[in-house]
């Protein structure tokens, strides 16, 4: 045991820590080596008795791990502190170079990761409660844009006040009466439809030619009620005149104009002004009048704005968020997806004609390779309508393969998306409980 | 180096810090900043040497984060801290305005943000147990409501005594009794209207006049076995008894009347009631027949008072009480639930009709819209009868992408009730251990 | 301010805390209050100068929680400590009634909720340990028990030795033998039962009698290639003689016979001991021969003790450890399964009747209850054959709830089960660790 | 109360303990006890007033858990504590032996067992960053030798340069014009095989020679367009070309030969070779042709080198590496997956063939065990096509248990990868954080 005289006291930010000289000089160069050294001759410091106690203003905590790197070799260091902080710590104590002990490698990273999470969703929420607030209200001082963040506000978020209540259930009425009229509108559609196109195909011989009669009959009788059609232009109208209001008080265009749901509120004024400018002419072309009964199919999402009356949920604006930020993910499994189509569609298809070749068999079920994807596709997502399904053991095989595979696809998604999403909603909550106080 | 002169003893709570004074001098008007300021002239404290050492009562470990702050100009703080012991010191130190780096924002919010989910799930545990033990039996004092809670804990704890146990046991075989009833009914219901109903539809020519006839007599011969009315009756009295029973012992009664067990006991009780009324006539209105016999089938709830039997696991409170908590995210995934029916259901019949108007294509497979929509439902849910199935390649191809929205939809929903489950349960099982002892 | 000869300096295992005598006076009763009253005027400490100074041999760190209280009124903790821990220094410093401040709550049960799941992994697996390791030998030491352990080691850890792999090696050949004995038979069956059976309900008419005779003839002809049943016999001895040698050498008899492997291990024995004392009586009987063939189908478990040959890992165990140790959730779940079947497959055939009951519709797909519970677990599991579906708008309705709530049941599964299998999984990984070193 | 000379201070790093000597006696021969013994009376300490202080060079913190196992004699230890670290401590303070209490079980092991994982990762990364950047390109420093690295980065590192994006533009669109051959080369194929081989089964009596004939004369018109023929041998001579040049440029040849995707490049220029050699015989052995045509659907796996456009994802590496480490419990997955097929398959026939002996039923829907096994697949994976389905009660029993295995097994997947993905993703985060640092 090495006398007394061999200690050294270092008083770091007031914390005594004592230790020998010897252990002090495990590693040269560093600025505890260097107080070991014997003062130059001249130096005053080389008269007197040599100075054992030396004062550091620093983090008294983290230098007893630097203390302990000198005693044991191994640097160590407390759980979840801040790389920033470590790392100042060993560049002032000379160690910068020191590599950290294995066990301590995930002690560092547990918070420290997730500050981008935060200041990810932290944007995310804040471009939010811009648009919400209008927090840049004073951009355009005239009395002229006075109105626009009230008319903002007025239409965009329906709980502000009665007003907007009011305007939102106004909305959600029409939304729901265009919805009914476009439901009313499938069936004349579907009659029509039905009387002249399907039997075509299926002429039943002596009828023939009073078919085809009455099919350009039926071609001329082919009109919704024009109630229907001034009821529906009423709706667009009011749903124009909203998408305008909203458009020219919205603070931000380029986010307006990249919201789908925006998109879908233009999209969806298109039908009726084009019906109206066809006008009858839009029945004698049945496909022009399907496309813009499958754009009207946009009405429905005008419902998801109800959404809005429910304060919306944390979790869900984190699952929107989450979905958002892991769009790279979302492409390559999309990519998957499709190659997942392609190649067992692909398989399917020789698989069943190698086992068909044997005589005797009933007949396929397919004619071409797309009819092989449609059931593939069928076949993934574990639907299985069973029009199409394999007939021989070969492609029974690749069926039992292809379906095992969708089956797995689905859970595989699952932890992909968890582990983000529950990251994300951790940050989230934090973010809502410390943004009342002044910590944040 | 700044000489010893400058140095500054913080005796906080004991632990000495010790400091230059010129660090303590960075952030002025702050409680440590005055401490170096020069006392005033004429007060004794500017007589004989300057005060170097200060006691403060206060925590020692968080001061030296304090004290850090001065130092680094960073703000950080200790893991888990508790954010209210946090701002009382940075309050008591002149700091509270200090801002915390951003790689200890998530330190403070770990638990912080569990104690409302603890606070939330206590409240919902005790409202069962102050209903489960009676801890408010006192209200009314008098004799007569004595046999209260005995009756009450006789009825709804199963496991609480061995009469308790009797009872339930009794109700049990009643319930198992009503529902064989029911099912021999259904029989005879099924039996009765395949006779009547159905083959009108596909009369098959000459016998149709017998038919007829044989249907007026079988109107008037369905009839159950009067013997099963009778036994049902005798059920129906007992759950009625029991019923009146536990509605008058109830402690709560909103609690009673908002349960949906309870909700559809009373249900249950009008099938046998409207029977015996109506008499006869029943059997002549087969629509009305068939509503009682529909109601009938919340006889099988009966059996869900099984579970009581199981001593309740703690997993599947929980999960109640997620969901229960999370109202709000089932209302929006059953709101874009019905929007995708809507949605896909209408791409669906326009996709089908352009895909189809193509001459020479097969029949469609639906005749109105609320076949698509069915037919979407079927799809979302990845059942997939194939009673409706796509038949042209447009018709396909929004097939595919609503099965594969379908197999998204239910992940989607995994992650948001698994991180609210987590939660609970981990609150749960602290609370479950911390009960016994005193600490809460 | 209080002069310094106020204050108290608290020497707590060598840690000085100071602090005043009016914050220690903040709780009476306690110990450190004690430290403050006067001492008895007779008493040697009344003279001289009053101790300012006191010595207290208790952990140091979890005393300035302590003191905090004193000083805050709120108790705090560190995080994660040990609750016995805690509670013995409150106990000793006389706060065993403090109460924890809400924010602390879920600081104690952090790991000590893992105990409990840590002491029953410890269980499960010493209990697979000792029958493997046969850690218990020593109980019979005659030479009779000698080879026992042996033997047991042999038969039941194929990874042991050469000659255990080779054993186990030679009883798979023989479980794929007899399966494909086993597959070979159903062949047979199956023709024997086409032949009989089925076309009974189909008369053909003319050939009634003739087919009758032939059934009579094919009663008599169905039999399989002798040779096939001596080698099914030959499989039967090894496995007997397999299962008796493991029987008797396993240490632990009741857990043996409780396995379920186990269990079909012995009634695999029985179908060939029953054809070989039946002999002809059985192809006459051919209720006997498929109930033979039913417990046949047992041959394909001999196939999971391949799992053998892996090296089991540890998440299969954990995760099998999990069912176990949730099997109050499983029944619950199964109950709540069969609530559902019938209560859905009620609505289903009340949902069909009322919505048929309208004229001119076709015909329906069920002809009594057991066929709509049937309908309802092929929906409820999103199989869906397409046999039965509705046909009317009220069935149909109920049928898309019916997939709604059978989709989300199985998502309700996962969060209960990830849950409790994460617990497991984690103490399950500490335990691997810890083993080795001395500390457990 | 001692004495204060009882007292023992015990410096420890500059931290100063203090305790009584009756505490240190607990445990008998450690470092601690020896302290408190007498020295022998000859030794120069035996002389003057016994020593009260001792210093020890150790880790001041890990001794106050020391200290309070002499205290309370239950050994705690601080939260996420390195496993070496303690044990060093323990093992110098002479208790190596002392069993931690059951509470710091899990404190131990948090970080540690992560450390394996982070290996395991790491080795992984490197060997992909190894390849990628080629860091050992100095083996054959040769003149030869320099354009290697360069090569390998220009064909496998889409993103490096510009070159590098062009040749892979070009990969690509060779890949698209192969897949539209290909689709086009199905659509002959279905349509030779249509005309000459399903019929034959379903002969129509009269014209049979006629077909007959027809078919020889199929046989030799089936012949694809020879400018496809070329078209596709240009695309897989820049496949071989490019695979090649991959292949002598990559550093590590078993690594690039054991990528399925490599694999896949090399079958795929089988086709072309083989149909070139065989020439016009390969239309006359439709056999042969279709084998080509089934290899040839390795063309789509070409696609997915398309995902080496986005910049890798580290969710997606996460996963890969995930269900590489995890192959034992794939494996297990698969043989329990096998062996529910055959169970239930097995089962299921014979409670059909139980179910349908009744007499007056309709006709099997499977007239072998391999459809019985292909039934249990699709039951499985919940796709019911509906081709198979039982018709008896009991085979509908099996089917509905079948199914709901089949669900069950799906959700028990989904903890297992879970865990380990979690575990990983956790790891790689920290890894991608801390690798600019130099603390790793």
């Amino acid at each position: 045991m090495e006398g007394l005289d061999d200690k050294l006291i270092l008083n770091v930010g007031g914390m005594r820590h004592e230790t020998y000289i010897s252990t002090v000089r495990a590693f040269p160069g560093t600025r505890l080596y260097k107080l070991t050294e014997p003062p130059p001759p001249g130096s005053p410091a080389a008269q007197g008795p040599p100075v054992r106690e030396f004062f550091f203003d620093r983090n008294p905590e983290l230098f007893s791990y630097v203390l302990g790197y000198y005693r044991t070799r191994q640097l160590h260091c407390p759980n979840d502190v801040c790389r920033d902080v470590l790392e100042e710590e060993l560049a002032y104590w000379g160690l910068a170079e020191a590599p950290l002990a294995p066990c301590c490698w995930l002690k560092l990273s547990g918070r420290e990761t997730r500050t981008q999470d935060f200041l990810s969703w932290e944007a995310c929420e804040n471009a939010n409660l811009d648009e919400r607030l209008l927090l840049n209200p004073m951009e355009g001082q005239g009395l002229r844009n006075a109105w626009k963040p009230w008319l903002w506000v007025l239409l965009d978020q329906p709980q502000s006040s009665l007003g907007a209540k009011c305007l939102s259930l106004i909305s959600t009425l029409f939304a729901v009466c265009a919805l009914v009229i476009f439901f009313q509108e499938t069936e004349v559609q579907l009659d029509y439809f039905s009387a002249n196109f399907t039997p075509m195909g299926h002429g039943v011989g002596v009828g023939g030619s009073q078919q085809q009669q009455q099919q350009q009959n039926n071609g001329l009788v082919y009109r919704r009620a024009p109630h229907l059609l001034y009821l529906e232009l009423l709706c667009s109208l009011w749903f124009g005149t909203e998408l305008f209001a909203r458009a020219i008080s919205c603070p931000d265009k380029v986010r307006f104009l990249c919201s789908p749901l925006n998109l879908a509120d233009i999209f969806c004024l298109f039908p009726v002004l084009v019906e109206l400018v066809v006008g009858d002419k839009a029945e004698r072309q049945p496909r022009l009048s399907l496309t813009l009964g499958a754009i009207r199919s946009l009405y429905v999402l005008k419902l998801v704005r109800l959404l809005g009356f429910l304060e919306k949920s944390l979790a869900l604006r984190v699952l929107v968020h989450t979905l958002h930020s892991s769009w790279k993910e979302v492409c390559a499994f999309l990519l998957i997806w499709v190659a997942e189509i392609l190649f067992f569609g692909s398989l399917f298809l020789y698989g069943e004609l190698l086992g068909m070749s044997a005589p005797g068999q009933s007949e396929l079920h397919f004619g071409d390779i797309f009819t092989c994807l449609w059931w593939t596709v069928i076949t993934l997502t574990t639907v299985g309508y069973g029009d199409v399904y394999p007939l021989s053991a070969m492609g029974q095989l690749t069926a039992a393969v292809t379906a095992t595979v969708g089956m797995c696809t689905g859970v595989l998604l699952v932890p992909v998306l968890l582990v983000r999403f529950q990251r994300y909603y951790a940050v989230a909550l934090a973010r809502q409980k410390l943004r009342p106080s002044g910590l944040l």
